[in-house]
């Protein structure tokens, strides 16, 4: 890039000194706002079209710049963008490339607008993409761990609290945890999806444009439901972006909780998973190692998007109305965690998908613990009538017992129940088998295999899978 | 507090020995969990009444227990929730109280329940309400914003960007599109409420309860619209406390925004408010000091909900189901949150409601800086028929020459103006005051008083002040 | 609180109208600052001290008011601080009770400061405590990690990369890396510390005083290092906050790595710790339940410390110089995350003295895993003179082959081996037992039982444990 | 890029599928930490001449790599580091290419190594220089403050507290705030580089290895003061990069306080500074603008700043030891932030050294706004002998006097000040000037012109510009 700097940059007409090398850099958006040129060119489009209509621009003018437009599209698809400081963002380069086309007819397409309305544009449509393409990705993931659900509905392993083992679930059941996690991101996605969805193209500068237009016209062109209602507001407004770096947040939370149980699962000691050869890797030094990359890195990335976040949060505290410079900063957090979000779920996908789950080794792990204590609890309360805190105790008791001796709750004799407390019997047996607890917890929304088929057949018609 | 915890722990039984101090005071969640006494009791009555409906309480039994959560609850509005550490939290000092008022038929209202879905419930309650308390205040800082908005539709203040004089806008303007953030603000809770309106009730620990319950009966009783659908989810899911910080963080941003602008508008160089004696402090040390500490409070609280939001996230990074007791921490980031919160909004109405905008200093200072430079471009366009940037350069011409000799753009001679360009004519003065440059920019959503009187009145109608 | 406000309020005088409720809850700080008083009443005795030594103020008023403060001292020590809204902050609530007890001489007590020097000096002294009471605990926790380490310099486990089995280490050694990051935190300490001990009282509103004090007197009466040396920046300044703030942040990042590990180690899976009865629960539903909350605790606190550092991160950006009232919002984060930090070290202190490791299970998961294949590769490179490379890749193929069979590397056949690799002999066997494998690694700071025992030979000598 | 990835995947041997192309994307870390090239040829050099020097490598071989490394870095100085996703790394580029070059030898530089201590080595090679590049610019943002805080010493201008006009200052006492908060910075900076200069290379994957190695002579090599003390540690330690994220953050903020007042100085009404052409913009439709984009983008850098060093604390949060793959996740915002951070310094250091103060506007503002209203309650305390808080009382009721007639405190007539209170004389009207205001105060730090020289005089001395 050279250093005649005067010539290209459009608003420099009154500047005395050019700008410092150290203001070109830090100045500069278009290294990253190069993304948006495919919607600047068609807000701009929308933007001519909708003058020529009105009567502001000629029909030959507008036609110029459609067509001119057209080509500097088919320009960066073929070639990317140039980036050319200079010219300091997407906006200024794509008009400076219209300029050199069509010439000074060029100039007729920023009347009525400003570049503070046009990036608010360009980026909503990019963010609104973005919302999309994640909805997609959700939807892929909630589609893998229904069907794995459907296939495990009934396999038995330990349910976790603290990481104790609790009680026995199924693993089906577990599945369906994060498909009610990834149904709520969906509906996070769709809210704020229809909050972005309003027009700012017309807001000009800030305080609206005294010529003709029809905002209605942009906005219906461009996919919106309405024009924004304020024009202020409208450039100083970045709440879509936060809006959805929010909402990516809270997907990169839950994936990472997911990856976070991937990652113990496959450790040794548990061996509940065996992860798919194509999610993992190596080591550089240690032949036998399989590594769950893929799940640490989507744990990983949970902090790099939440940053995000909190970037985009400090960046807009405290600054007055209307656009700020602070605000370019808007952008690389959100193209930051939009594709690390991508893969993210795209990796956790492949990962529930492919996953060999060893549920032999799940349901031997379920048997351990004293998994089915609060089955003994509970069937003291219904045989023997006792309020639950008394059973409770008494089941602590067994607890200790079997504990000491080394065996499992169901291997303690008769005798040795009775003992601690009479009103046991025989049938209690029944009620301490891995099944039996399972099957039991039918409550809706439980645990018990039939319950989970039912849930898994209700997502299945939810994702259109089956009707 | 006395040391004798082991018949008040109501886990205690298998441990030989007490937890210590540090435990005692680590593990404790009374001090802050004692805000859900109402929530608690309230959902342990529509679970008492469900049980007794199922046939798993007796009506005896059920009665007591009411009747029992009835007196400890007006004990607690009496004289407040007794922190005994040992009980560790809510639930274990209202059941203990309960327990020493009806006796062990107390015992049996933890059936079919666990202390994770126990919280979940209460905890849900809690944020649901404080949802709907902050959207109370919310619509009446939009009365206030709206009522002063259509007392200034037509005063007239500098539009600033990038805090520089841009463009003369109105203060009504300027207000309403604090209406618009807020607006979106209203809309965020009441997405998130919806997406929180489920109960988890029923759930027990993790797995869901083998004893025959009516999970839609509970949920209907408290107000949600449905059941939760999967038993793990449900203790393990903190996503409505997530969705409520979220939310209370866009709004602190926002009023951040509008208490930065009354602050730099209270200085003495800008003067534009004169603030409420009710909102501003003095200083121990210089008596002519009127300090807008409210609005500094209200921008630095956005800080702190800022890291609530960022706490609970961190927290819930990475945890694996179901429920673990780093979900403790959930609370207090909450509970801080919406107490900032809800002084923040109320601060701000009382500021926009009883502030006295100095509108003869705005109106000046909109006078100086050129802002009706854009006019003069925008007519050259129109008249002159040149393309935007044309305009745009011979306008920097015609500011640099004003600029140089220290007057305002009207108060250059037409002969000056015809020099830089010969196609300005006389009519150009009528575009460049500042009256009516406002006027001219009657755009939907733009600064033209009568625009401004249109999207008034259309709040008004909104928010029920006019129909 | 009464609301005859106005002869309470010391700033009131100007003031039409008294402060509205609003304004008395977000204004009024005495319901956290109140913590200060103890370092409120030393820097008042040593301003006053200061004033008569300069003949400021005479030696009889200077005694009254430094009795009247002791007097002040005892009741708040006897009966705590009244929380009086209307006197705001603690500072006011101090010099109005001094007023009762002695007259119109306190007000001498104000001259040549401010609150602005004042608080900034209180807040100070109260960081510098927070830094010494971390520091110790932080050397208690390090003294039970050299203890433990000592006991198991030999005690072999499974060393993880990336979760997974990678080479055996010692416990010891695990331990001491524990050990090193506690190291690094007590340098941070002692760094902040060092940055944070000039005094800024003094400095006055912002400017300095006229009044001819002798700042570096007071420095020296409270301990400080000398006088800061700029008035604006004195009143301006939360660095010391920030800086305890972040190595808060990071000690609490160590912690939630050990607290993780913790957890992890006493799941029925791993089962490589049996955690203390006193920093452990149990479940109000499941009897069997022994939860390592206290770990989980401190790992979920690590999310509110990180959080309280982001919050004052958030309100002190892009504040204008001098004193602005966000910076009030500097104490309840600094509050919390010192009594959080407290708990979670304390609490990772006991767990770390008193848990019972189960070194025969760490052994045994040693010995799965592979875990000695890179001593196969080394033996390779050293005896076969081959390439690492190349070495590694031969290993992978007989790691393949033992897997497959299901059986430990050094149960494979010579003649297996021999077959992937000629140059495989007997002695190989050597290098494939656990203990063969962590005595060779004997690089500095590597895990041989001989290498452990130096660096905790070392680090008991930098505790002072011994000589 | 070829998809036959099984030959070039240098931990491939065990895999039987290839890794699919999201794993491929997720995980190849060679798009960013290519930045590391330097230092991973540095360290590989390092490790091949220890190696040498050990007898573990022959010279022959050891010459070879040496020589190889030298041609790689050669190409990748003159090409570009090529991005083959296969080789996921710039460890695994280098060594590849390295192959390529020497053939089979090239696999005896890993020995005794992995890409754990590697990564480590090079990474803090990076920070290092980062450390010392940030400490370089902070010195020349010192050097711009302190030339033009002595070329302003006794600049009058008005001192603010909540942006209220406090008590006159001057603006080299201003500008000298700022050099206090970077002499703290760089202090930072000096103790994180003390903590991070300990080497961890030799640590191997994670226990240390069994060859010979001299740790030492690599650490002295490459400029470290030690090894690392545990392998453990060293290959999961990132506390380093936490260090110089949280000074970066810490410096950040001072610059966006800075940024806020200049943002704030050039508005129009206030109109304290013009700013540097070079370091503004103008704006695409309003030809007068003259923005403070530099001013503002680094305000709004703070933003990504703090929340590059979140991300990273997240990532860090609950990781057990030793590596995992989330801690990939490092270097991301490490760069960026580091990128950020020096654009930021030297923007502020060019507005610093390039900004005209407008010194008559500031000493206009100063005379507003009752700033010498302190002035007169000191005379009051020192000439009456009245406590400081009756003087405070008076002058409060002066001031509302003046405000109510709309004059300044110096033109109130004699008489009307001793009707408020008899002790006034006409000696008064010397203290209430800005001149005497400020030179009054000469306590230690204070604003008085001469103490400001004197702290500008040793500043210059503590930065080398005068001895």
């Amino acid at each position: 890039m050279s250093g005649n700097s005067g010539s290209n940059q459009m608003w420099g007409g009154r500047f005395a000194a050019g700008p410092s090398s150290i203001m070109r850099e830090i100045n500069a958006s278009i290294p990253f706002d190069k993304a948006l040129w495919r919607q600047d060119i068609a807000a701009s489009k929308a933007h001519v079209a909708m003058l020529e209509k009105q009567g502001i621009v000629s029909m030959v003018d507008a036609a110029a710049i459609s067509g001119g437009l057209d080509q500097v599209a088919a320009e960066y698809e073929a070639n990317g963008v140039p980036e050319n400081w200079d010219l300091e963002d997407i906006h200024m380069t794509t008009e400076s490339r219209l300029a050199e086309l069509i010439g000074t007819a060029a100039g007729r397409l920023h009347t009525a607008r400003s570049r503070n309305d046009q990036v608010a544009t360009d980026f909503r449509l990019w963010v609104r993409d973005a919302m999309d393409e994640a909805d997609a990705g959700l939807k892929a993931l909630q589609v893998a761990l229904v069907t794995r659900a459907g296939e495990h509905a009934a396999s038995i392993m330990p349910g976790f609290t603290h990481l104790q083992t609790a009680q026995p679930v199924t693993l089906g059941h577990h599945l369906m945890a994060y498909y009610e996690m990834i149904r709520r991101d969906r509906s996070r996605l769709a809210d704020a999806r229809a909050r972005l969805n309003e027009c700012p193209l017309g807001a000009a500068a800030l305080a609206g444009t005294g010529f003709p237009i029809d905002r209605f016209a942009t906005a219906a062109t461009l996919g919106f439901d309405r024009p924004t209602a304020n024009s202020l507001d409208s450039v100083s407004d970045r709440d879509f972006a936060l809006d959805f770096l929010m909402t990516a947040a809270q997907i990169s939370l839950h994936l990472s909780r997911l990856a976070e149980e991937f990652i113990i699962w496959a450790s040794q000691p548990f061996g509940f998973v065996v992860l798919p050869d194509s999610l993992s890797t190596g080591s550089s030094i240690m032949p036998q190692k399989k590594n769950p990359d893929a799940a640490e890195l989507v744990r990983g990335h949970a902090g790099r998007i939440v940053g995000s976040l909190t970037s985009l949060m400090i960046t807009m505290k405290g600054l007055p109305l209307a656009y700020s410079k602070d605000m370019q900063d808007d952008k690389p957090p959100v193209f930051e965690a939009a594709s690390l979000l991508a893969l993210s779920v795209a990796a956790m996908t492949g990962m529930v998908a492919e996953a060999r789950f060893r549920t032999e080794r799940m349901r031997g792990a379920a048997e351990l613990g004293y998994a089915t204590a609060t089955d003994l609890a509970d069937w003291l309360v219904r045989q023997a009538d006792i309020p639950f805190r008394q059973a409770h105790h008494i089941t602590g008791a067994a607890v200790k017992l079997a504990e000491s001796r080394g065996i499992a709750l169901d291997q303690l004799p008769l005798k040795d129940l009775r003992e601690i407390d009479s009103r046991i019997d025989e049938r209690v047996y029944a009620a301490l088998s891995v099944e039996a607890s399972v099957a039991a917890r039918a409550s809706h929304g439980g645990t018990a295999p039939a319950e989970v088929e039912k849930r898994v057949a209700e997502a299945k018609v939810a994702l259109g899978l089956e009707s």
